[in-house]
């Protein structure tokens, strides 16, 4: 994250957004960027937020993640209250800069949803092909009871 | 995808949007959904996209990824037109059902990015902690020269 950011991006002469070594996140209109977490470990995604400017700032100097939370409207350090910290490991983005994939090792008791479950994506979607409007869940691993934040 | 998308969620007593086996996706104001990507045999994140309704109906029922592409403004068949469709294995939702993961196996020529790389996310961001005014990105795997699309 640069002073770049309040200024059109620099790039070198025959540089795009998807070939720079400049990192030049790209936020969107509501001056969030989406992140996805991937645990270290199982490779499993664990959950999906937004990063605002300074939530990704944070993230980066601390390599402990930090989001914007919509619902609440604040900056949340996850894992701040529940001690179920996520340590980063790797920061990567994607072509065009406006996503942002953390890849780490979670802190406490291992717990990244706020239900208790280790992912966010406990149920998968079953279905027979071309029935669609027969789809429902299945849990893939239980929510456990405690409670994470 | 059920007719219950239109009308109010319906939640049997006691349940919530958490613990359901109900699929009741929460498309954004947008119509969107967001789409996480991975690949099923490296579990890296292949790309990130948005679907509406009808991508999220046809990729349920042909097990094919569609996406609604926000640039052209039409549903978009990953792949169509370069060979590198993704063939779903798996499909979850998270805890609020505002996410969806789709866990695919890439065909083709194993591309998922329109760069020609097999994933979107081939830079890594390069920092020393506490630094992000000094963070640069780095090639994890160099894109190769063939388009995808």
């Amino acid at each position: 994250m640069t002073d770049e950011n309040n200024t059109p991006p620099v790039l070198g002469a025959g540089e795009t957004i998807e070939t720079t070594r400049a990192f030049l996140p790209r936020f969107g209109a509501d001056g969030l960027i989406p992140a996805i977490v991937t645990d270290a470990t199982s490779g499993e995604v664990l959950m999906f937020a937004h990063m605002n400017e300074e939530a990704l700032r944070k993230t980066l100097d601390t390599s402990v993640a930090h989001f914007w939370s919509r619902s609440r409207g604040k900056l949340w350090m996850k894992g701040e209250e529940s001690g179920n910290r996520l340590r980063v490991r790797e920061i990567r983005t994607d072509c065009d800069q406006d996503v942002i994939w953390l890849t780490v090792d979670i802190e406490g008791e291992g717990v990244a949803c706020h239900t208790g479950a280790r992912s966010c994506f406990y149920r998968r979607i079953t279905i027979a092909p071309g029935a669609s409007a027969s789809a429902s869940l299945e849990n893939v691993a239980p929510p456990q009871r405690s409670r994470s934040g």
